[in-house]
Order: structure tokens, then C-alpha cells, then sequence
């Protein structure tokens, strides 16, 4: 089953209370792709400028990423810098420079239209929308977005929301989208939007995902140390995104098996800056992080079986 | 296997978006206690004035709560008013009036002395330590504290800490008790402290259970309504300490299910204003929550066996 995934890629300058960095690769789709091609290969949709550092793509291509679809335009990559708390949960975004990112328009190669399971990352969702009409026959398709477009193109994105299949944001978005602050009616409300299914990420309280039949909760891994919460919800939509592709398996079991894999590459995310740690994480680790989190939130509970 | 808890009963005035109550009796004893007595009786050691609506303790009495260790002092009953902000994370505390409370000096009846599980709720850690010296072997002692005890009397608090198992604190408390703001290194410091146990409650994202070999986290149970997050957190004490002491069994697994049976009761807790929700649960609507936090959180990792 292939999967797409076409979004940013951007170069962040990030500070955190251990340390910062310069114009290190980054964007949702980097994340989402480092991240997913552990568990399956991604081909890619996105746009960066000539002074990108190649050598990341290349580290990744041969993960199994296939970039023949991001586009090199004249002009400087779209670059964010931003500042966390000391206790990593808020942030202040100093600069964002779009350049060649402020025309962005997402062209799929013909060999990416038949992708199986797309994930479009956060863009203007009329883009979104573009990619979708681009694509063929999609078996599922999941989207993320932010407070910037439920405020500035709602219309839009509800249109989108009836051509999706789940819909990946966090709990501020959840609650901005639907004007309800219970995250469960925010659930809810997403459900009768069009998706089939929400995931809402909470960030250090993990994330969960709701479908009309049953609710599911993964917690975050526990970290004594984070280094830089960046990415980490686009690493999750890799894992989530990555394990499906790879299965083909849509039943609810699988889906429950998907947010693990998710809220274990979120782990991993956050336990280096960018996208490096990603580098150095083998198969056998992603097993064990997965049985960790098994051991994490089992408990039997004693009564006799029944409803 | 008898339980004992000693702490506050107290009259409540509390405000939410939903309501509001004046005087509404509770207290970390009676949450406790109206938690706990769904699955155990219980013993209750505190103090009420001569003003106390005994109608409440009669009923609870009906559910197997002795309280023959309370006294009636002369002079008004410890009142508490406070009011919730619109999404009902933050409080503020409008008056607290000690009255009877401020003379408490907890007197275990003779009968109450061989107590197997105790629960100190929070009170000032001297009268915790004082109630330890009148317990004879106790098998389980679990503790609560607040920021106010750390920061005024934490020399004390730290003597208290190398005599009890397990302390149940929330994460803010954690936090300052320990002075690391990471919830993993805060709930490992306690265990360098004297507990052998530490269960840290993080309201809305559930729970989690550390002791030196493994690590547990219960999300809460989701609510599409919560009315008032008054007692929650005693509530879950009672559920844990009443899964235990009627079952006497501190194995790992069973730990593990009495923070399943605490989270069902701190849910049980907000769904109304007070402890009057706790009147009409049945030991059924107990057992289906119970195994509706299974089917929130259980998944297969679809990975062959092994560590």
C-alpha cells in the first residue's frame, strides 16, 4: 500500500532549555516521513529552496523516502524559529519566513496518484483540497490543520472535512474547530463533520481517537528527559499513517495498534532535536517502545468476562 | 481487611458554570469514604461541628461507613467555598473557615487502632504522623498532602514520607514537593524519600502508579458532562485504598487494578455536585466502568511474544 504525504519542509531554528539550533531540517513532512519510514516506504509532496541541505533528503532516501515529487524553487526555503518554556509546553514562534513555501502548489508526479493512503499535512486547506483532486482512488485519507486556518478559511476546511477520512489535530485545534472545550464533544463534533474518525493529540497526555463505534486512549511514552517538542505530533501521523499502510488492516484493532505506533515516534521525536534521532532508531527499538507501552496501561481486571 | 481514613469533613459552597451548592457536605473523608464504602466498609476518623447535617453521615452509615471516631465539637463545622473557572481546570478559593477543624486532633478509638489500610488525607502532616503512632500494624499506609503543607511544614512532611507506602498526590504537588517540573523524575524522587509507591493524579489525563519496578498510567474516564471536580481526588483515594483492603492483595497486577477502581470512582465523583452521585452507583454501574477503562485502553501489539 503506498502512502503520500505532502506538507512542509522547512529549516527551524529552535531554543529550548537545553540548547538550540540553526536551520535544521524540519516541516511537517520531514517529520511525518522520518518517522513513517521506519514501518513503510513515503513518497513525498513539498517545495524547498536551493539553499536546503540536501544531505538530509539524501539520509533519508535511502530510509526508503522517495522526494521525486518535492520541487526545488529559486528562492530560500520556508524557515521558522521559535522559543519554548522552561517546562516545554508553550511556545513563542519569533520568525516565519514562507519564501519559496508561499508558493506552494502541490503537484503529484503521475506515479504518486494512485498513493493508497495519503496524509496531508498542515497547509491552506484549499491546497489540501488541490491534492485531493489529484489523487485517484485514495483507501484512506487523513489530514492535520491549525488554529491560523479554522480562523481564516473555515469554510474551506469543513468542505474539506467532508473528503477525509480522520482528521489528526490537538486539543487546542479540537476545541478552536468545534467551540466546545470538552474534548470529547469536540470529538464528537468532528465526527459529524464528515471524517470517520478523529485523532486529537495532547501532547505530554497522549492522544486519543474516537470513531462512532468506540473511544481509545494512548498515553505519551514516559520521558525523564525531552529535548524539543517540535514534530512531535507529525511524527505521530507517520507512525499512525505508516503502520496502516503497511497492514492494509482498516479494522478497529489495528487502528487502536496505529495510535501506538504513533505515540511511539512521538516519543522518539522529542528525545532530540529535529529529526536526527530518527537516524539512529532501529526496527528492534520501535518493537520494544511499542511493548513498552503494552506494559504501560495493561491491567486485568479481575471480573468475570462478560459485556 | 479494615480501613481507616482520617482527614477533613467539611461544608462545601461551590460554584461551577453548572450550579452552585451552599454547604453541601464533604471533605476528604467523605469522598473518600463514599468512594471507598462501594467496595469495603470503612472507618472515619474526624470532626464536625454541632451545626453538621447528620442526615449524610446516616446514609453513608447505611453503606458501611462507621463513624464512631468522629467528633462532635462545639462550634461551626470547616467551611470551604470556592469557584471553578468555565472550563473547570482552574479554582479559586473564596474563604476557608477552619472552625472546629482548627482544634482536630485525631483520637483513634480503641477498636480502630488495628486498622490494616490506612488513609491519611490532607491534613497537616504532624496530625498524619500522630495518627501513625496510634495505628499498631498497619499493612498499607497511604498518604495526601498540599502545597500549603510542603511549603510550611515540609521538614515534617519528609519525616512522614519515610513512614508510610504510598503517598497520592496531584501533579502540581508532585512538582513543587520534588522541585522538578518532569512528573517521571518528580514521582522517582518521592521513591528516594521512603515511599515504596507514589500514585500522582492529573485531573482530566488520569493517573499514574510508580514504584521501583514498574511504571502505570489510567487516563480518565471520558466525560462528555463534568459538573464539579470537587473531590476527585479523594474519591480516587477511596477506590484505590477500598480495591485493596477488600481484597488484600498487593501484588503489582492488583496495585494496578485498585488505580482502575480509583480513576472509576474520582469519574463517578464530578458527575455531580458533592458526594451525592455515590448514592445511586450500584456495584454493576462500579464493575461496567471498570471494564469500560479496559476497553479504552487495551490494544494488541500484534508482535510475536517476548520480552
Amino acid at each position: 500500500m503506498s502512502l503520500l504525504v505532502v506538507g512542509s519542509i522547512a529549516l527551524d531554528s529552535v531554543a529550548t532549555p537545553f540548547g538550540e539550533t540553526a536551520d535544521d531540517p524540519g516541516g511537517s513532512v520531514l517529520f511525518f516521513a522520518a518517522a513513517a519510514a521506519l514501518l513503510h516506504p513515503v513518497k513525498v509532496v513539498g517545495v524547498v529552496g536551493r539553499d536546503f541541505p540536501l544531505g538530509v533528503l539524501r539520509r533519508l532516501e535511502e530510509r526508503g523516502v522517495d522526494f521525486s515529487g518535492v520541487e526545488t524553487a529559486d528562492g530560500e526555503s520556508f524557515r521558522w524559529k521559535a522559543r519554548y518554556s522552561y517546562d516545554l509546553i508553550s511556545r513563542e514562534t519569533l520568525d516565519t519566513r514562507l519564501g519559496v513555501f508561499a508558493g506552494f502548489q502541490p503537484k503529484l508526479p503521475a506515479a504518486f496518484r494512485s498513493a493508497d493512503y495519503v496524509f496531508l499535512g498542515n497547509i491552506d486547506p484549499e491546497l489540501q483540497l488541490g491534492v485531493l483532486d489529484q489523487v485517484r482512488e485514495p483507501k484512506l485519507v487523513a489530514c492535520d490543520t491549525m488554529n491560523y486556518w479554522i480562523q481564516s478559511k473555515r469554510d474551506v476546511l469543513l468542505e474539506l472535512l467532508r473528503h477525509i477520512d480522520y482528521l489528526i489535530i490537538n486539543d487546542s485545534e479540537a476545541r478552536e474547530l468545534s467551540g466546545d472545550w470538552n474534548i470529547y464533544r469536540a470529538a464528537r463534533w468532528v465526527l459529524t463533520h464528515g471524517p470517520r474518525g478523529v485523532v486529537i493529540k495532547q501532547g505530554e497526555y497522549g492522544a486519543l481517537l474516537m470513531d462512532a463505534e468506540r473511544l481509545f486512549k494512548v498515553p505519551a511514552y514516559p520521558l525523564e528527559e525531552v529535548f524539543d517538542p517540535t514534530g512531535a505530533g507529525d511524527a505521530f501521523a507517520g507512525g499512525f499513517m505508516g503502520h496502516l499502510a503497511r497492514t492494509g488492516d482498516l479494522s478497529s484493532d489495528n487502528l487502536r495498534r496505529a495510535m501506538v505506533y504513533g505515540a511511539a515516534m512521538g516519543s522518539f521525536a522529542v528525545e532530540e532535536f529535529g529529526i536526527r534521532r530518527f537516524d539512529g532508531v532501529t526496527g528492534g527499538e520501535v518493537d520494544a517502545r511499542v511493548r513498552a507501552f503494552r506494559d504501560l496501561v495493561h491491567f486485568d481486571h479481575g471480573l468475570e468476562d462478560g459485556p
